[in-house]
């Protein structure tokens, strides 16, 4: 599989765009003020050729070690190469890339064919004293993959693409051995012609691989049943200082602090992950998702706590606060049932039901499973749905969400074209804080966009539900005001929206990482002895700091 | 609550005996060759008059500070005291303990009754370059509360038995926030009387702690459906040496490696557990344990994996293999329905449907929750195993297994009285391999048996199933020969079982931990780059080795 395209996200023929959606240019205008049919008034990107790449800074020596551990082909000190591999796709990221400005862009590109060539580069890199980076499908939005701009040795970035197989299915333990270099697309399908999936689907799907989610605990859409990354990886080999670390597969174990759970998160500061031994489940014969409305957020999370509370064991727990409603309505190809929402007789009969249409939540609940199953659990949600004033909306919305999931990270470039910045943080806390934590981070994102003068908008989605809480997934779109650097106003609606978290017992990320985007708030969330914990362990493995510095802690 | 007695498991009062038991001195007189009903041909223990415990070795400096910490009235250099403190419950410990052999007793006992005091110990500790090990239950089999007998500088026991009380429960999130010295009893009482319950009951229950259940990363007897006390700690309070670790109760979280994983079977080395936040459920309406028989071992294996892939959610998933289902069936109290067992009538029955007595495997499933969720689940799991060959014997026998399932560990003590040594050791792995890890593990045992010239048993069951696989709990029986020390002819069986796990793929422990009893295969489970990395982090914690060194790694 390619990297993705230098300048935004995914595939240079895939783009997002209003004009199969009637409701979208309005939907902007109001809440934005900006009109998205009008000319872009951003430039997309300068020309590759326009940009300024600095030449590779690459010691004779470590070229040849590299190259002998590799083989010569697959070293490469390309521009566009180096630039693909200088950054992930946050923001931040996209924002300076269409600038212009590619930071400390890698010296050079590795692509190791197998694990003792990953070895190789290991040593070279630690013998030469040069920095590492490892690369999966560069989809990370928490600047895990850029070298510090002031880094003056060279640096290496590793990218596992080669790394792309399933290697076994053991069918009756019900695990694959994989490569960690495979993308989720080549995944799921070496996986499922012998009839099994892994049930990891992140927004990030088509363009990141299975050492990345292991790397930065990457969390799926039906992770309710599946599981995050963090419990379906059985597993892990990893090439690190002190040599290849490998684990068992086994399903507990009272070996010390978990090992295991010390790779999952590392984002490259311990080694370079190989390949890891996950769970898979036969494709089920059925598999459906289902629309649901329900009447206000509050009664939509009351609705969801309920779930996971209940005898039920849906594959998907999804529901978007009223805002985020609003705005899947406005992304719709064409007219459908949801349009009759405008009708006067809809309306009323919504509101018969105690539905109001500007407070309503659209929820998508997904079940797996036999046709037994998936019946009887459809009936439970459907009664719990109701006791909570919500109704049942069938499945054509849900459908409809299940083909368009992964397009989403595209709106981004269409935004940015137009000169607008959006932007996602997502975080986890247990039930209880889940109605304060929203109030509190929508109004940080508002008392941001007032102190700085910009028309923004935050709407919500909570993601994943558990025993004891859930994941609440914000997106946030501002429309810079040109008084300042965009990216300045970017980081202090971010910084607004992070802060809430931590201030109301949240996390800094439930799925995206640490990195450099997350890092200044790591010490409020796991306290001080927690970040000396995991300095200790990262320090004492990778004293050089050779191993993707400044990321984490 | 009493920590337990010096010599043995559990209160004094309490005692197995083979006498309310018709067929159990036959049993054990046919398998170990050792005539329970006879004398007792060992020691029970000295008088502890007898002992000769070694004086203290208290410098008045740090006797000063442990005072102001936790109050003169909690500082004990009592002998009996300093001698429940010296050790676990593990086989060595006993038959040590036993011999008059107390070891490298603590010199001195503290009993903080808040955060604040277990700070102001550890301060003190450091200060002086002591030793600090805490202590829950002392319920460890696997020498983690054991100070090294050469260790020249001040022992000191933190016996966390005043921090017992369910501090909070959030009726929303389903968390109760809970101090870590309290003992199983305790807690489900507390959280009883407010409607709700843990689900955490190892075999230890009675005697052990939340703190020492996390610090060795404990499971319990229900914990198919509980989850692993990894799975329902969502957040530790832990006095370390860089200030008292806190982190929230997230339900997921992606802020690196999990420092909540580091604190789950630290086992001391990192600090003082002083309180966990904790998954709690609402006290299931019906709750049921039913008894089945397999008519083997591998079709006994095959039900468990295929209950694990099913659409079923049983709260205990066990089975006993032949020779464990033999010596459950010996130690029934009166004539019940297992007594027709002997009856030709029955043999014939069970032969028709394919159950040999000599071969059967007794299995106990257990659910929870409403009737209708147990229905069903009943139904489900009945059709399950009889496809591989079972039937249902109703919940008589589950309803005994409940009863009696925390009397076990006493079993020991009953058979050291008479001179046999008997302990367990677990493991788990994927279920493609628990049949050879179970033949090469049972042929393990019985080639140290020949070995050493001695009558031994060993028998097993499995006690937790999982996704990908299941733990096997192994039970062993041994009268020594007399030519030896007892304790050399444990470690050729022990050693010859726990290799054998090794080279299975199996772990070296499910749920007992480390410590130094399985120390030495701990390089061997997690490679030697895993111990790196505990090591890393152990020592930029603790690089005074201050805190309960020589476990682990």
């Amino acid at each position: 599989m390619e990297p993705m395209k230098w300048w935004g996200w995914g595939r240079e023929e895939i783009a997002f765009t209003h004009e199969d959606k009637p409701a979208l240019r309005g939907f902007i205008h109001r809440v934005l003020e900006l009109d998205v049919g009008a000319a872009p008034t951003a430039a997309r990107a300068p020309a590759f050729a326009d940009l300024r790449v600095p030449a590779p800074m690459l010691p004779p020596a470590l070229r040849s070690r590299l190259e002998q551990a590799v083989g010569a082909e697959h070293v490469s000190v390309d521009d566009l190469d180096r630039v693909v591999h200088a950054r992930g796709k946050s923001l931040r990221d996209l924002v300076r890339h269409r600038a212009g400005d590619v930071g400390r862009v890698p010296d050079v590109v590795v692509r190791p064919g197998d694990e003792e060539a990953v070895v190789g580069v290991l040593r070279a890199v630690l013998d030469a004293d040069a920095v590492l980076i490892p690369f999966g499908g560069g989809s990370n939005i928490s600047g895990s993959l850029e070298a510090a701009l002031d880094e003056t040795r060279p640096v290496v970035s590793v990218d596992l693409g080669r790394l792309g197989r399933v290697l076994e299915v053991d069918d009756v333990s019900r695990l694959a051995r994989v490569q960690a270099g495979i993308f989720g697309p080549a995944l799921e399908q070496q996986l499922g012609v012998r009839g099994w999936t892994a049930g990891h689907f992140p927004d990030s799907f088509a363009h990141s691989t299975l050492g990345g989610w292991i790397a930065t605990r990457s969390s799926g859409m039906q992770s309710d049943k599946y599981g995050d990354i963090a419990d379906l990886t059985r597993a892990v080999r990893m090439v690190t200082p002190t040599g290849v670390l490998v684990t068992q597969p086994v399903p507990s174990t009272s070996t010390g602090p978990s090992v295991r759970e010390m790779v999952l998160g590392s984002e490259g500061r311990l080694g370079i992950i190989t390949e890891a031994t996950i769970h898979v489940h036969r494709v089920p014969p059925r598999r459906t998702i289902l629309g649901y409305l329900l009447p206000d957020w509050p009664r939509a999370l009351a609705a969801m706590r309920e779930l996971s509370e209940a005898e039920v064991s849906p594959s998907v727990t999804r529901v978007s606060d009223a805002r985020e409603t609003q705005f899947s309505f406005a992304t719709r190809k064409r007219p459908t049932w949801v349009d009759r929402l405008s009708s006067a007789a809809l309306q009323r009969y919504l509101r018969r039901r105690g539905i109001d249409a500007e407070q309503m939540c659209l929820s998508f609940i997904g079940y797996e499973g036999s046709e037994r199953h998936v019946a009887e659990q459809r009936k439970r949600v459907a009664a719990i749905v109701k006791r909570h004033g919500g109704l049942s909306i069938g499945s054509s919305p849900g459908k409809l969400y299940d083909q368009k999931k992964f397009d989403t990270p595209y709106i981004r470039d269409f935004l940015l074209d137009r000169g607008a910045l959006a932007d996602v943080s997502e975080t986890s806390a247990p039930w209880s804080a889940l109605a304060p934590l929203y109030d509190n981070t929508v109004a940080a994102a508002r008392g941001a966009f007032a102190q700085l003068g910009v028309t923004g908008y935050v709407m919500c989605h909570l993601s994943h539900s558990y025993h004891a809480g859930a994941c609440l997934y914000f997106t946030f779109a501002l429309k810079p005001s040109g008084l300042r650097a965009p990216l300045e106003e970017y980081d202090v609606v971010k910084s607004a929206i992070q802060e809430a978290f931590i201030d109301n017992g949240a996390t800094l990320s439930h799925h995206h990482g640490v990195g450099t985007e997350h890092a200044r708030w790591l010490e409020r969330d796991i306290s001080p002895p927690g970040v000396a914990m995991v300095r200790a362990l990262l320090d004492g493995i990778d004293p050089g700091r050779n191993l993707n510095p400044g990321k984490i802690a």
